[in-house]
C-alpha cells in the first residue's frame, strides 16, 4: 500500500478499508508513516469525517498498536470510568473508591492534566510518596485486595495514540469526534476494561462546547464500545462551571477526601455526578439491578466511611504518606492565600470554566505543555458557585499561590472568567443525558 | 499569532489575512512552524480552498521567503516560460533559443524532473560538461551576450516552496490549484521575470487531468501574475500523449537539436507548441505586434539555424562539450536498444502519457524520489504517434536501456499505457485555449 494514496482517499472523503487504516496506524508506530503524513491525514479526517465502521477499525488498530493489559485473572467485571476532561473534576477519586466499597473491581489506568483540564495522576501525586508507576502484577495485587487501584499507563500502551495526540495538539486537529472517540476508547480497551462508563463533559470548560457535539461524541463512543463487546454507557454532564469547588491537585485531593468523609452534602454537584456515575458503574458491573438500589449502596459506602477507607488504602499501598491522607489540610500548604473579590455585588452569573482552569495552570497547578512540572500545593478554591449571591466584600474565590510570576495574568483571567450579574442567572442542568 | 489558531481558520474554511499567511510561511522557513503543522494546513487548503486574495498573498509570502533575483540591469523585457510538467516536453530547449534569436531576453531558472515528468536541468546535463549551477553574474553575462541562459535555482530562492513541495509530495497535497499556482508563480517572480508565458498541460500525463481544472489553474496563475504587475499569458496544451517523440534526457536533447536544425517539420506537435509559446513570448516582450509577425520571426530563426546557434552557444558557455551538440547521436549511447511491438495490428488509439513517463523513470531516465541519480543515455523513443496505423511487426517504440533491473516492469507499464484499437481514434486538439 502507498501512504499517499491512503491519505488521498480521505482527502476526497472516501471510506477506507480496515487494512488501509491498520497499515497507516502500524506505519506511524513503525516510523514508516511520517508525522507530516499522519497530520495531513488527520486534518482530512477532521474535515471529511469517518464512518462508524472506520472509527471502530481505527480504534482497534490503535488499541493493538502496542501492549494490551490482560485483567482476566482479576475477579468480577472490571469496570472503568473515563471523563473527557474538565475543570475541578475530581470524580475518579470519589467514585472509584465508592464503587470498590460496593464490591466493584476498578483497575484503572489514568492520565495527566494538559492545558486547562486536570489529570488524576497529578492529583494522586499530590500525596507525598505516592508512585503512579506500578508494575502490572503489583497493580493487580492492590486491585485484588482493595477493589481499586489507579496507575499511569505504561509507555507501551497504545503508542499510536501517544503519537497522534502529540501531533493533534499542534495541528489544530484535537476537536474531531472520530479522533477523540478512537483515542479514548482505544486506551480503555487496551487497558483491559470489560465495562466502561463515560463522563462526557459539555460546555465552555469541555473540549466539546455544545450539547449536540457532546451527544454525538457520546453516541459514537458507546457504539464503538458495544460493537467491540464492551458494555458502555455515557453520561453527559455540565462543564459550564467547575464541577467541584477546588481547582488544583492538592486542593482537589482534599476535596475528594472531604466528600468521602461525609463532609460535603449529597446535593453538592460533585457528589451528585459521582453518585450518577457510580450507579451506572454498579449497574453495568451487574452489582445493582437498578439505579435506586445502586444509589442506596453508594450512600451506605459514603456514610459508613468504607469509601474513604478504599481511597486511603490505595494511596498507602501506592507509597503515599498516611499523615497527608488523614490530615488533608497538609496537602495545600501554599505560601500565600489571596482572596478574589467581585467588582460589584450581584450574582455569579457566568463562569468560563476553561479560563479558570488556565488561570490555575498559570499559578503552577497544571502544565501548559507536556512535561512541565506542577506544584501540588497551588490552585484556586472557589468560595461561591454559579448562581450564588455575592456581596462586594465576599471573596468568590481564594488563590493558593507559591510562585507569583504569572499571578497578575491569572488574576486577570479569573476576573474575566467570572461574570457578576445583577439578576439571578437561570439554573443549569447538571446531567443532560444518559446514552446507552 | 498562534500557529494552531491559523491552521484552525483554514480547517473551518475561513479566509486568512495577509499577515497570517506571511506568519505561517516565514515560520516554516524559520522552523517556528513545524512540518506537521504545515502539512495539516496544506491539507485544509486542498479541501477548503483559498480565495484569489489569499492565493496572491501566499505567492508573495513564498516569493519573499528567500533571495529574489534582480535582472533589471539586463536589457529589454525579461521573459520567462514555464510548463506545468509533462512527458516528452522539450519545449524550453527549443523555444528559448528561438525567442533569443528573435531578440528576446530569456534568463531562465529551471528545475529537475520528478516522478513521471521531466526537468530541463536534467536535459541540459545530458551534454557532458554542462554545469547548471552558475554564479548569478556569470548567468547574466551569458544572457547579455547570447540572449538566453538556463540555470538551476539557487538554494536560497523561494525556500518556502522547496519545503512545501517536499511535504506536498508525501502528503497527497500536490493537486491543489492555489498550492500549484503559488508554487509556480512565487518562483517565477523570485527569479526576476517581467513577463511570463505559462504552458499549462492538460490530460492524463499532466498534474491537472481535466480541461476544466487546467483552465482554472491557468486563470488563477494569470490573475496572480497580473495582480502583481507581470504580463502573464497561459497556453493550455494537450498532455494526453507525449508531446515529442523522445522521453529521456539525452533523447530529448537530441530531439531539441534536431528541431532547431530544421530536421523536424513545423507541423510536428512539439514544433507547433513551441511556435505558439514562442509567439506569445515575443508578443508580451513587445518584440512582435501580432501572432502572424511573431510566427514569421520564429520561422526565420528556425530555418536560418540562428536558433540552433543560441542553444549551442549557451551549452558551450555553460561548460558543455561541443562535440555532443554537433553530433547529438553521441548523447544516446545506451548499451541496448529494444523495440516494442504492438500485441496486434491497428491504430495507436490511446496513450497514457504518465505511465510512459513512469516507465522511462524505471529505465533510469527519471527519479522516483528526489536526489536519485539519472542516466542521460536511456529512455523511450516513440516510433509511432497517437492515431498512427501500426502493423504487427512495426515497433511503436524503442527502449534505450543500460540497466535491465526494472526492464520487465517498464515493459509491462508501456504495453498497458499504449492501447491498440481497431479503428482510427478521434484527433485530439493540441492547443485548447489561451488565457490572458
Amino acid at each position: 500500500m502507498i501512504v499517499t494514496e491512503l491519505i488521498e482517499k480521505k482527502r476526497y472523503g472516501e471510506e477506507m478499508t480496515e487494512e488501509e487504516i491498520r497499515f497507516l496506524i502500524n506505519g506511524l508506530v513503525n516510523k514508516e508513516v511520517e508525522d507530516c503524513q499522519m497530520s495531513a491525514w488527520m486534518m482530512a479526517v477532521c474535515i471529511n469525517g469517518m464512518t462508524d465502521r472506520e472509527t471502530a477499525d481505527l480504534t482497534l488498530a490503535m488499541m493493538h498498536s502496542g501492549d494490551t493489559v490482560d485483567l482476566s485473572d482479576l475477579p468480577g467485571v472490571k469496570v472503568d470510568k473515563h471523563s473527557t476532561g474538565g475543570v475541578g473534576d475530581t470524580t475518579t477519586l470519589v467514585v472509584g473508591p465508592l464503587v470498590a466499597a460496593c464490591g466493584g473491581t476498578v483497575a484503572k489506568m489514568s492520565g495527566r492534566g494538559l492545558a486547562h483540564s486536570g489529570g488524576t495522576l497529578d492529583k494522586l501525586e499530590s500525596v507525598p510518596g505516592v508512585c503512579v508507576e506500578q508494575p502490572l502484577e503489583r497493580f493487580k495485587q492492590i486491585v485484588r485486595s482493595n477493589g481499586i487501584a489507579v496507575i499511569g499507563q505504561s509507555a507501551d500502551l497504545d503508542p499510536a495514540d501517544k503519537k497522534m495526540y502529540a501531533l493533534r495538539d499542534v495541528t489544530a486537529t484535537v476537536k474531531s469526534i472520530p479522533l477523540i472517540a478512537s483515542s479514548i476508547m482505544s486506551k480503555k480497551l487496551a487497558s483491559g476494561a470489560d465495562a466502561i462508563v463515560l463522563d462526557v463533559k459539555t460546555g465552555n470548560g469541555a473540549f466539546m462546547n455544545t450539547l449536540d457535539e457532546s451527544k454525538r461524541l457520546a453516541e459514537q463512543m458507546v457504539r464503538i464500545g458495544e460493537s467491540l463487546g464492551r458494555r458502555t454507557v455515557a453520561v453527559i454532564t455540565d462543564m459550564n462551571r467547575p464541577l467541584g469547588m477546588a481547582i488544583g491537585n492538592g486542593l482537589e485531593m482534599k476535596e475528594a477526601i472531604d466528600v468521602l468523609k461525609g463532609k460535603v452534602p449529597e446535593s453538592d454537584p460533585l457528589v451528585e455526578v459521582c453518585l450518577e456515575l457510580g450507579s451506572q458503574m454498579l449497574m453495568i458491573s451487574g452489582l445493582a439491578e437498578n439505579k435506586q438500589q445502586a444509589r442506596a449502596m453508594l450512600h451506605e459506602a459514603l456514610v459508613s466511611g468504607r469509601g474513604f477507607e478504599k481511597l486511603r488504602t490505595m494511596l498507602i499501598e501506592m507509597g503515599g504518606d498516611a499523615r497527608f491522607v488523614d490530615h488533608p489540610e497538609l496537602l495545600i500548604g501554599a505560601s500565600r492565600i489571596i482572596p478574589v473579590y467581585p467588582e460589584k455585588a450581584g450574582y455569579i452569573g457566568e463562569i468560563d470554566a476553561k479560563d479558570l482552569g488556565l488561570a490555575a495552570c498559570l499559578l503552577g497547578a497544571g502544565r501548559l505543555k507536556k512535561g512541565d512540572p506542577v506544584d501540588p500545593a497551588v490552585g484556586i478554591l472557589m468560595n461561591k458557585r454559579y448562581g450564588d449571591r455575592v456581596g462586594e466584600n465576599d471573596p468568590y474565590a481564594y488563590l493558593y499561590v507559591n510562585n507569583e510570576d504569572k499571578l497578575d495574568e491569572a488574576m486577570e483571567l479569573i476576573s474575566k472568567a467570572v461574570v457578576i450579574t445583577d439578576s439571578e442567572p437561570e439554573q443549569l442542568p447538571l446531567i443532560y443525558d444518559i446514552i446507552e
